[in-house]
């Protein structure tokens, strides 16, 4: 593999060691473990992660109400396994020289190389190859080659995982929530204490001390296993497993690489977000992919509609076993779902806005439960899978959630003189919340109530319930403005004052943490794309989407991750070119850059995913029309060339735009 | 004072011990005492309370955001007065026989009676007479006589005040929030842990052990002192007090009396509401009227608009000191709610929702902090009080509340195609939160800017801001739906579902504790008097008011105390006289009859003033206007006259109606 798959320090835009532990970190779907430093610097936040491995607590409101979701659930902040106490001589404090990390996103292999110095100047050289098995995803394995550069003398080596005791509280910064929880550690496994969750872990300790002269070195290997079953007792070998490990990567770049020609970073950051979603994805079925991935503890580890709507795209087109089992964990929590919708008196099932184990976890529900629109997101997701990549077995194995979806809407709506509304909900847009009729929600709505219709007649099954879903989908209302020509957000967002940009200092950014969302909500401001993220689904024609994306991109503070991406998808669409080359350049090094400031929460993943929607669906125009995947070349004038692979039934197609072919047709692909 | 001003256990509809604490508690608008038994039973919940002596604490939420109030302020439960140690011979144990009580409402004296049994049968009376001093508010008084019936022995009694320990967590029911506080108790004075506030006391414990032969008794004198300043030395005469007190309340009931014919229940429970209401104000202009008076901890001892819109007309028509010293409070808390606005991004001054130290404790913003119209109902009870009063020194030592207020609603509101608007605010129905132009919150808004601008030019001050606040005030933005001529709620009210009531078991109601809040408010449903509020203050006409009654009416739940008074005024103007009378009659005997079913938690203030308006907005129909008090006769058929007094301008007028004199005009008094 060239350059392009390597990742080294010259290239991420901020050295703090929280943010370099999150962009190197490793991940595997189940294990995920922090970059963090072998000796740890006030400042680091080292720990590993198992998807889904979470504690509950009591969520505490300072008034409570009916239906409010009951419990926090947090993944657990697990072992520190890179950390190593070191003596040399009778020394143990060291200074960091230098520090040389190397991402190999080809192979899946992290390398890294550390100079530490003593007081007495004494130079030693720490060499650690890591990776985090997709092989056998229970393994996370370490090589490590200790050698003194300037010194001979004893070296003393104790390299064991450590437990990650709890001691962060609760933070007012909703998007970070870190927390750790207590847990009960036993010979051959580790208990939560509430959510009574097990793991079971076999790890290599490694302890020596030896005298050892210049030129020579201290090596070992160590492979630590975690599993949420019992482990087999299979020993490991280090490097079979590291074999594998670059024969799956080339597996997965052969499909799912994307080449970008005329800008080396933008082409390294394009590598890096893929990297990362194939690193985090859940492929167990039970598990999904959380907002920060494996790389970090922001929100609490829990499953959004990012999934869906961000990284789901990705994944159907390239990757559609992991798609699969993705939308295989909303199967499986379906019973939960039907749960909520009954205890908050509707039929059907309601999807929680947040969650890990299926149940609600959004403690405010104006930004949480009210986004309904999950429900349609969910069901948008298993239409795409199944018209992508052809597979109906899936689908029929999991159609129940269609119709509970569908049923939910069609009692949650009601018909008026306008036709059937969707009242008190939020939209994407985080800062506008509880309106009626939010166009994207309605949208979806109707999407998922057609798509329950077709296969409830495909399957010859609830033929009269559909009836009542093509009645109301047929009559779903969508607010439009005659007089300004727009598609109105919801029935009240035109009425709203313009939020005062002009009197708006920087510092004042993200605007959630500097006013009062009963302020926010008053304005017209989003905080992301809302309308257009619709207009990208469901287009509505180039004349009027670039009218509305004249009127609400301004309005648009862009202070969600999941924002600008999807902006830039439609800016290519409607031909501004200069601004999807803009949107899509932030989305590609949004974490590389950390531009929002906050990667050492964890990566931004639905962004990761909106990367691949700038190129694919934006400068690549695709769409899915009926049986056909058809494109548009849209590639702006800064890439010389763009060159993709998807799947499409089972059959690998590759796409490839210059700027020599860019016509205004369409061409199909299938 | 004749039988009509006793309240014997016979009058109240639930005799659970709680119940009776609450009713029978006596209170002297710094200290409140409930009635509890002197030999505890499982199942009581005694306790004292000073007005605005409060503990913090800090709120947690489940995801916190910007602006959120920091701190609970909680009333503290301060001592039992009440329970008595009782030994005769060797026997501790006692079995209550019979009960006897009689609050004296014209004098503000209870008296009890009750005879307690051994297992050996020995029978001892207990005979208690206590009053909340008026005369000297840090006094508690009480006087004991102790005789055993049918026996003689040894009969031993300790007598002391009890710090009642903090037992309680907090409850889900947003009504309750019961808690009590941990106290440093020293020799002289209590103080609260994190709020630092000192309460200075003494009391006359009684401890004894004597020889008692039947015909023979125990008796004595305890007075409890309490004060948030040291004590003076004087020794308290209990039975001057006493004599004090029957003078304070024989000149209270020559004003605030109302003799209605007709239904004895229904005098009994008026008088009944206005005891407490005399009882529980606060008198020093640093504290206020809290939703359950000093009579229970419901709702933590805040303070709510209750004082404004439904306590203040009685104070200000007849005891315009109280009334005084209530608005006192509000001019002490104007530099808090000052920074209140800047901290919500906006000029002028936001009064909080609830409080007792003027900073928000609402920890639940929809239905607490975006009810912005208790700006405006502090400043409209302002004006009744000058207006009535005719106290103009007052209103100028105050009258930075209605500027203050005034500029808070400039820059809340801005100025549309419709006019000037409000948004995301939560008017009076709690049902229905943060929406665009709430009718009542708008009219109200409008007449604060316009008392502000009448003040401006009076005072010749603020002379060109008042341009700016009347041009907003007459650019009103108020809802009307043309086709069904109706007031609109708000922008989005009538747009709604309407509330499936027939498919709502009474086991549902209220509804809050029984439906999630984004269900509530998805639909046309009301918790209480909204736009029928508005009409009661700003009357469109009966026409009009008939046509809003009959559509908001039947979607009124009720579930607030604070909703059927409205209705009943409103109902009696309009001629439905039936109504009229039902609503009066509920609002008359709420907790005498215990209808709500909570009154255990503490008496409902705020329906307590909203009987006497009832009486005297409805069935007297008094307005004023301009300087005019105006009358109408809408006594309804079940009564055959009226009597009551009321202060203008520091005379009093008396108002006669009986059903002989029953027209359809106006009549003026002044």
């Amino acid at each position: 593999m060239n350059k392009e798959f390597q990742l080294t320090l010259d290239d991420v835009g901020s050295n703090g060691n929280q943010n370099i532990e999150t962009l190197f970190a490793l991940a595997n779907g189940f294990l995920g473990v922090r970059a963090s430093l072998p000796i740890a610097e006030e400042g680091c936040n080292a720990g590993s992660f198992v998807n889904g491995f979470y504690e509950t607590s009591d969520i505490t409101y300072g008034e409570n109400a009916y239906g409010y979701a009951k419990q926090h659930q947090t993944m657990v902040k697990l072992f520190d396994f890179r950390t190593i106490e070191l003596k040399i001589n009778d020394c143990d404090k060291f200074t960091l020289s230098s520090r040389q990390m190397n991402l190999d996103m080809g192979k899946g292999v992290l390398q890294e190389k550390y100079v530490y110095t003593t007081s007495l100047n004494q130079e030693v050289q720490i060499e650690i190859e890591s990776f985090a098995s997709h092989k056998n995803r229970s393994v996370y394995a370490q090589k490590w080659r200790i050698m003194p550069l300037n010194f001979s003398g004893t070296i003393g080596v104790n390299k064991q995982a450590v437990h990650i005791q709890p001691n962060k509280v609760r933070e007012d910064d909703p998007r970070k929530k870190e927390s750790s929880a207590a847990l009960q550690i036993d010979e051959e496994k580790v208990q939560t204490k509430n959510s009574g969750q097990i793991l079971y872990y076999r790890f290599d300790d490694y302890q020596s001390e030896k005298l050892v002269e210049i030129g020579e070195e201290i090596s070992f290997v160590q492979c630590y296993e975690m599993s949420k079953t019992p482990l087999s007792s299979i020993k490991i070998d280090y490097e079979v497993m590291k074999e594998a490990q670059q024969t799956i990567f080339q597996d997965f770049w052969s499909i799912s690489d994307i080449e970008l020609e005329g800008n080396v970073q933008l082409q390294k950051g394009i590598r890096f977000n893929l990297f990362h979603l194939f690193s985090s994805a859940g492929r167990d079925g039970k598990t999904n992919f959380s907002a920060k991935g494996l790389t970090g503890e922001g929100y609490e580890g829990h499953y959004f509609w990012d999934t869906e709507m961000y990284l789901l795209p990705f994944f159907i087109f390239t990757q559609p076993e992991i798609a699969k089992s993705l939308l295989q964990y909303r199967r499986n929590i379906l019973p939960k779902a039907k749960e909520r919708a009954s205890e908050l008196g509707y039929k059907g099932a309601l999807f929680t806005w947040r969650t890990i184990n299926g149940e609600e976890t959004s403690a405010y529900y104006p930004a949480g439960t009210a986004q309904l629109h999950i429900n349609a997101d969910i069901a948008y997701a298993f239409e795409l899978y199944e018209k992508v990549t052809g597979d109906t077995k899936f689908l029929s194995s999991a159609k129940d959630v269609l119709y509970e979806t569908a049923r939910f809407w069609l009692d949650y709506g009601f018909y008026s003189k306008r036709g059937f509304e969707l009242h008190e909900v939020t939209g994407p847009d985080e800062y506008t919340a509880l309106v009626n009729n939010n166009y994207y929600t309605n949208q979806m709505a109707k999407n998922n109530l057609y798509y329950a219709v077709k296969l409830a007649n495909q399957y010859q099954e609830y033929v009269e319930e559909a009836v009542d879903w093509k009645k109301a989908a047929d009559a779903m209302f969508v607010g439009y403005d005659e007089e300004k020509k727009l598609t109105k957000q919801d029935d009240s967002f035109l009425e709203k004052e313009k939020w005062h940009f002009e009197q708006t200092p920087k510092e004042k950014y993200p605007l959630l943490l500097h006013y009062h969302p009963m302020k926010i909500y008053k304005y017209q401001v989003l905080k992301q794309a809302d309308v257009l993220l619709a207009h990208m689904l469901f287009p509505r024609g180039v004349e009027q989407e670039k009218r509305d994306f004249d009127y609400y991109e301004p309005l648009t503070t862009h202070d969600s991750s999941l924002s600008k991406a999807i902006y830039g998808v439609v800016a290519s669409r409607i031909g501004y070119e200069k601004k999807a080359y803009d949107f899509f350049k932030e989305s590609a090094i949004m974490d590389l850059e950390d531009t929002h400031e906050n990667a050492n929460h964890g990566i931004h993943a639905a962004n990761m995913g909106g990367c691949w929607l700038g190129l694919i669906y934006g400068f690549a125009g695709l769409r899915v029309e009926g049986e056909e995947i058809v494109f548009h070349n849209h590639l702006p004038k800064e890439f010389t060339s763009l060159k993709f692979r998807y799947l499409h039934k089972g059959n690998v197609q590759e796409v490839v735009l210059t700027q020599d072919e860019k016509t205004n047709g369409d061409f199909g692909s299938s």
